[in-house]
């Protein structure tokens, strides 16, 4: 038994429960309060499991899921960058990189490099596993949003072609999903949740 | 594509995320605010990955992630039961049995079936997967208790042999973990934090 590594193994444990107090500006249902990264993650996960039929391409999903669990856990050292936040996202990848440093260095070597490489691999988004999971990381916040007359989308007077280009994606991981996410929005445009500019 | 079957899988979607108001008696970090059901079930999968090797015989690394995040998705109509609550144990799978039929009963049926499996599969603590996941199951708030320096034992009076008949089975599913989490009660009884009557 290598306590070494266990120990490094329990400090990473105990070091993401962080994630629960990083808020998203997506609202759960009811539009009760902010949504934080771990409870998106737990979603993403259960529907990557639920909807994996839907898929575009055979994927490994498991590994789609632990990809999904541990896709925003940057975000403990570098903050939740909005969507629709251009200033933001100029600086997001540079916050990240150093937060993966930081957090995913401390594990064990092989499995540092193994969650890094899952994170990255989500990022660049061109394997299956990636491609369905991003879909997932829209389809989430874009149903809850919908549920709540799209007060995140009021809120931040966000616009049809913003929606549309981070969701032009999504027929990437699911022909299926892609199309039911844009009668979605197309919907809520109707609706005036989204503003048609 | 068989819409019916789509739309049975997204409305139970959305249902499940009630579950991220159904709070637990553990605390987070820095004893902040009640842990919800949502982050614990997010937690205990990325454990079940890191911590496999631990295991006392090989499973389905997919298939115990799966049933950990699912594991608690009754409580949204049967609430969270306390470990230590008797009272409230005594009709626990009564009104749990009635929630699974009903949250469970908006999947298609075979994936009705299937989730059902799981957390029937967990709840028997039988197969190698259950009895990993129960462990994790027990290891999670235990971390999170001895961090905050055992306020949530502080808080119901709980005592040693309370924990320890509840921690005695940890060892089914690791025997590392097993003697890792009698060595972290026994300090939180020499701390004072657990009750040595």
């Amino acid at each position: 038994m290598d306590m070494e590594r266990f120990k490094k193994q329990l400090d990473f444990v105990l070091e993401i429960d962080k994630e629960k107090e990083i808020y998203r500006q997506t609202h759960i249902s009811d539009y009760k309060r902010q949504e934080n990264d771990a409870e998106h993650a737990w979603h993403m996960a259960i529907m990557i499991y639920l909807l994996k039929e839907h898929a575009s391409a055979k994927f490994d999903v498991g590994k789609a899921m632990m990809m999904a669990l541990v896709h925003d856990i940057v975000e403990i050292d570098a903050g939740d960058t909005y969507a629709y936040d251009t200033e933001a996202l100029k600086t997001r990848d540079e916050r990240e990189k150093k937060a993966a440093d930081r957090i995913f260095g401390m594990l064990p070597d092989d499995q540092r490099e193994e969650l890094r490489g899952l994170f990255e691999e989500f990022e660049a988004g061109e394997t299956p596993e990636a491609k369905f999971a991003r879909t997932m990381d829209n389809l989430q916040p874009l149903m809850l949003n919908d549920s709540n007359n799209g007060g995140d989308w009021r809120e931040h007077k966000v616009t049809k072609s913003q929606v549309m280009k981070r969701h032009g994606r999504n027929q990437l991981g699911s022909a299926v999903i892609g199309e039911y996410t844009k009668e979605l929005i197309e919907e809520n445009v109707r609706k005036g949740n989204i503003r048609d500019e």
